[in-house]
């Protein structure tokens, strides 16, 4: 997703929140300050302070431009193989065991424990946790239409893979070993072959 | 398991824990003081000081005791219905619909989320999924030994249903609508029903 949004940033502020998102991506949530992100950015960091009164403020609008941005990719996307589709995005979180110690699970995290606290945030989360549900439930849809997936109930297949995920993020960003991440990853796979996937595609 | 824990602190340490696993669950973790835990606890405040570097170590601590007394207690348990028994569990984090806006996902999630940047709370959580999986774990082995549950991977299905309750923890912690808490029971309950119990039963 980052790398299409780097491309074609339009203005000084879309520039700011793709360099917020490079920042956030190295450096995660915590260890997040103005100047590393005037670093990702070409032009003067004193503009940075001109549009944001500061790094929540700076964050929340990346998050959402980043939602806005896939809301927007998603209606144009076509779902060619909704099994494949949907494994890639399971892949997504789950890793494919190539990207080692990425950080970005234990950002997400970081990021979504703000919505503890900060109204602005859980509206974020909110809105993020609904648009991504429906992504998956559109996946659902296709896959039953197209007569690969087995009837079932799209959104509540949907909002379950959307929690399975949350928790994986969750214990991916606060334990220590990742053995685990195969295990569920098998059993949400038997899930999926015998309440989604037809059997004989 | 509050109230099992209530009864019976053998020391000042003990009260001190109790106290503080009172207002946590009063107040969450942000909002807790020693002065409110203070509050809680029969004896003078100035003890608490004296036995805790500060609310951190103090939290820790508590946590620790409640896992420790926990894995006690499930020792002396008996698995008399393995369904009855992983439903009431089940229950205690989906809610039953009656607790109304309980403080408790919060709490657990905020804590959780101290795992991220402190090694300690790292450990702990840890520490505690482990002991926990391995509770789910005895459940569903009880019930495929005693016939009532398919033959199934109880590791890979005990982790599968921890990775699941985390997720439920984080969503409802972190967004405003819990509509989609009866979809993710509906489904885990399809889930539990194909892949674990045993349909005659």
């Amino acid at each position: 997703v980052t790398d299409d949004l780097c491309e074609g940033a339009s203005n000084t502020r879309e520039e700011i929140l793709i360099a917020t998102l490079q920042s956030l991506r190295e450096h995660g949530y915590a260890d997040l300050t103005i100047k590393k992100i005037g670093d990702e950015f070409e032009k003067s960091q004193s503009l940075i302070y001109h549009h944001y009164d500061g790094k929540d403020d700076l964050v929340l609008e990346t998050l959402e431009f980043v939602l806005d941005r896939h809301s927007e990719q998603v209606i144009e996307d076509q779902v060619v193989n909704p099994r494949q589709h949907l494994e890639e995005v399971l892949k997504q979180f789950f890793g494919d065991g190539d990207e080692g110690g990425s950080q970005l699970p234990t950002t997400l995290f970081e990021l979504r424990a703000q919505a503890i606290h900060d109204d602005s945030y859980r509206e974020h989360f909110t809105r993020s946790d609904e648009v991504f549900r429906g992504y998956l439930a559109d996946i659902i849809v296709e896959g039953i239409e197209s007569g690969v997936f087995r009837e079932c109930d799209p959104q509540n297949v949907a909002t379950t893979i959307l929690t399975m995920i949350n928790g994986v993020l969750v214990r991916r960003a606060t334990i220590d070993d990742e053995e685990w991440l195969t295990s569920v990853r098998d059993e949400l796979e038997t899930y999926l072959e015998t309440r989604v996937y037809r059997s004989d595609e």
